[in-house]
């Protein structure tokens, strides 16, 4: 399926909506990226998206600032710790300190309010109901639910012309996410999915998103090309 | 039906938020007020809800800042003129250009942010579609949309604690609103309405929020206490 519109893609730097940029590329639309920045711990998401913007031929990247630190309750956004494991097994099935309250509605909510102004009826987001099953804004009926919620939210959408939420990777695992970015040309030494990195960039290698990230390489029978602690 | 849970209240520092927190006091709720700073002109409707908050006994009140400029697209947000009218009739049906894109649906997903961290069920919002029926984002069928949306989108949620979205004014003229509100004692002193006042304050009279609010005073054969330029 080819097409022609313009979509708005969330962009977090993280190595799943760089994917997700580069499958809405393949279908031929063009991106329009938006990155937030809500009080994450580090900066080094918001640089990545950048870069990844720049590389990956966005027509338009903006940085849309929300103070969720106010309102806190999470350990990506206040001074909760971020847990720390030895290998994938460790992952329990149950909803992660580093879960955001709301932050997939709220990000949506600002990505549907930039593709009413854009004339957008295209919503990219990289959210992945296997390996985040603990998130409850990861899962496809409410992805469903916020499509329908939108579609009643906005005067483009009253005035016929109806959004459609994309989730192209919400049924892959992390390897086969990899594999169909790679396929596309992706650059994955570009992205940062690190839940606790050092200064400069290197990731731990042992918070959730490291494990779940060097596992599907491995599967891949592929390198991981970002940097991480020790080399 | 008297609660005792907390409620998240949206408080814009106009006229309906501020009766909607009255009406959310007087059935018991424990109120917590969030105010949005999303790149309106002017810093008074801020100012209004902090002072609002502080009268009202609301039980803590937050002011997020989200920048909605960059995104733009309202004449609330951009610098588009805000139209000048001489009479309510005026008014024509059509969605007008102080619109901002999706606004609700970000101001309720931030809400609902709040509201999981604070272990709260019950959100207030003063939408209304009588006086407003040209903003899609004040319909029930949208509310009703959104709280089906809230209720999957939230670890409280799946754990089983659904969440209401209230809407009191919802099918009430801007009369009704007033009535009720000073029936509770509300000091519409304190709001502000109009969307392009003065420096010192003083609404302009000729927006669609002036005009309409002047006239459901008029129709309680009461004053606005609010100050007006020209006196």
């Amino acid at each position: 399926m080819t097409h022609s519109g313009k979509a708005v893609v969330l962009l977090s730097g993280g190595l799943d909506s760089t994917t997700t940029l580069a499958i809405a590329h393949s279908q031929g639309f063009e991106p329009y990226g938006v990155t937030f920045r809500y009080g994450q711990r580090h900066e080094l998401e918001v640089a990545a998206a950048r870069r990844i913007a720049d590389n990956m031929g966005v027509k338009q990247h903006i940085v849309v600032d929300i103070d969720l630190r106010g309102i806190g309750g999470s350990a990506l956004t206040a001074d909760i710790d971020v847990p720390k494991k030895s290998s994938v097994e460790e992952i329990a099935g149950d909803i992660p300190v580093t879960y955001v309250p709301a932050r997939n509605t709220v990000f949506l909510a600002i990505a549907l309010a930039w593709a009413e102004v854009l004339s957008a009826d295209d919503i990219f987001i990289g959210v992945n109901a296997l390996d985040y099953s603990g998130y409850p804004d990861c899962r496809p009926e409410f992805v469903q639910a916020f499509q329908a919620m939108a579609n009643l939210a906005t005067k483009r959408a009253v005035e016929g012309q109806q959004v459609m939420i994309h989730t192209p990777l919400i049924d892959w695992t992390k390897a086969e996410i990899i594999r169909h970015g790679l396929g596309l040309g992706v650059d994955y030494g570009l992205t940062v999915s690190c839940y606790d990195p050092q200064p400069d960039g290197a990731a731990c290698r042992h918070c959730d998103a490291c494990l779940l990230r060097l596992r599907g390489f491995s599967e891949n029978g592929r390198a991981d090309p970002a940097k991480y602690v020790g080399g």
